[in-house]
């Protein structure tokens, strides 16, 4: 199964490996990453790696990407096979909260943000393991690439049996999302379009494969499929078009200006 | 408040009104609705009426598409409004149950989905009314179009404070299914392609206006916005693709000769 899942890896011609420089992963981590630089294709391996850091660095809150007794084997494997290549440091494991403030460093907040309490993250809302979205995600920096791992629980049907064509395009704009993240710090979705080949069974682990094509200013196009973990059955194609954010601005009036 | 919503109404360009024949709204019903019959933009007002009949033919259960304590005073002036229009037939309101199974009527369900028991409608997954999806749709059957009042929970949160992207997309992709079901029976959605505009606040009301713009044999053509009942704000546009399932086929097998 997992040799499918590399040769599928492969197919996407994504297998050129850089590891960060650990002297940069130490240097100002958050700090360095101003929200509203510029991106660009060729951004420095510090801007990305800090970007990275970033991701993982939120207060301590529960982390949902770990595994539960709700995981299948097929869910377990995979994991495992990824963090094993995490070691080297070609990939990394992101965690996931329940709330959005949870992502954010404490010195990026917005004061409206620290006083939100009731809400949660749509992705990680269920309070019962298994019955929604089960999912972890890993980033390989070098190949500005996002993967996610994902379990599609019995809470998130569509047509019967198979997961709702929302709950695919929720996955696929988180996975995305968090891959332009990398490269642009805060960002929003300003297209997403979703081709959906196949339906994904509830139950079934898919892997959701994203990427960056290109950085143009503000914007980020990024590309994404989504397939058995046996490689076999595309269950869908998504490119989407994300844009940096510029936190000194509202998002309305952000999205209103692009 | 009324006023902006019908001057949106009109902007559409969908003001014609048709009201379906009596008499044609009591033949065969669902049984006169073939789910491999071809669909065509002249399809008989039957045909369209039965559809209309099917959506709201389940049995009975619970219907989450009435109003509840935390739907807004917004949320209620829109759906009284709507249920006012109903009066003359020009529009229908559509119910909404917690489970796929529960809309399909029982003479054209499968074996395996009889037997689905502990899944949910993913719209629909949430045990406290509020924290999700609030919504109520309504199809006027004479202009192809389906609109659904949303108000999003904060527990469908992304960025802080505002709906998820994937939420935005479900609840399109639901109520322009819904819209599709309605000239073709039972679909499935081929492609989702969404320009998000600005961010829907959590806990604000929007209506998601869908129509049916094009059928060709198998295929339903379909576009959408997304408004602030005031009109004023664009906060989402969409088109798609759904096709007409053959009932003797898989989804897969269907998915795949598309």
């Amino acid at each position: 199964m997992w040799r499918n899942c590399v040769r599928l890896a492969k197919g996407l011609g994504r297998s050129a490996v850089l590891r960060p420089d650990p002297k940069v992963s130490r240097c100002g981590v958050v700090r360095g990453l101003s929200p509203t630089a510029p991106c660009s294709p060729t951004a420095p391996c510090s801007l990305l790696w800090n970007s990275v850091t970033w991701l993982s660095q939120a207060r301590q809150s529960k982390d949902y990407a770990l595994p539960n007794s709700s995981w299948s084997q097929g869910m377990m494997d995979l994991y495992n096979r990824f963090l094993e290549m995490c070691k080297d440091g070609t990939w990394k494991r992101i965690p996931s909260y329940g709330n959005s403030v949870d992502h954010i460093p404490e010195s990026l907040k917005l004061a409206p943000e620290k006083e939100q309490k009731e809400t949660r993250l749509f992705s990680r809302n269920m309070d019962t393991e298994g019955l929604g979205f089960e999912y972890a995600m890993f980033l390989n920096p070098s190949e500005k690439r996002m993967v996610c791992l994902f379990q599609p629980g019995p809470y998130l049907e569509g047509h019967t049996g198979f997961a709702h064509g929302g709950s695919t395009a929720t996955i696929i704009d988180s996975t995305i999302g968090g891959c332009a993240i990398f490269v642009a710090g805060r960002v929003m979705t300003a297209n997403l379009s979703i081709n959906y080949r196949n339906p994904i069974p509830l139950g079934s682990v898919v892997l959701v494969d994203s990427k960056v094509d290109q950085v143009e200013g503000r914007k980020v196009f990024l590309s994404c499929q989504v397939r058995s973990i046996d490689g076999q059955t595309l269950h869908a194609e998504a490119t989407a078009l994300f844009i940096q954010l510029n936190s000194t601005k509202s998002l309305q009036q952000q999205m209103s200006s692009q």
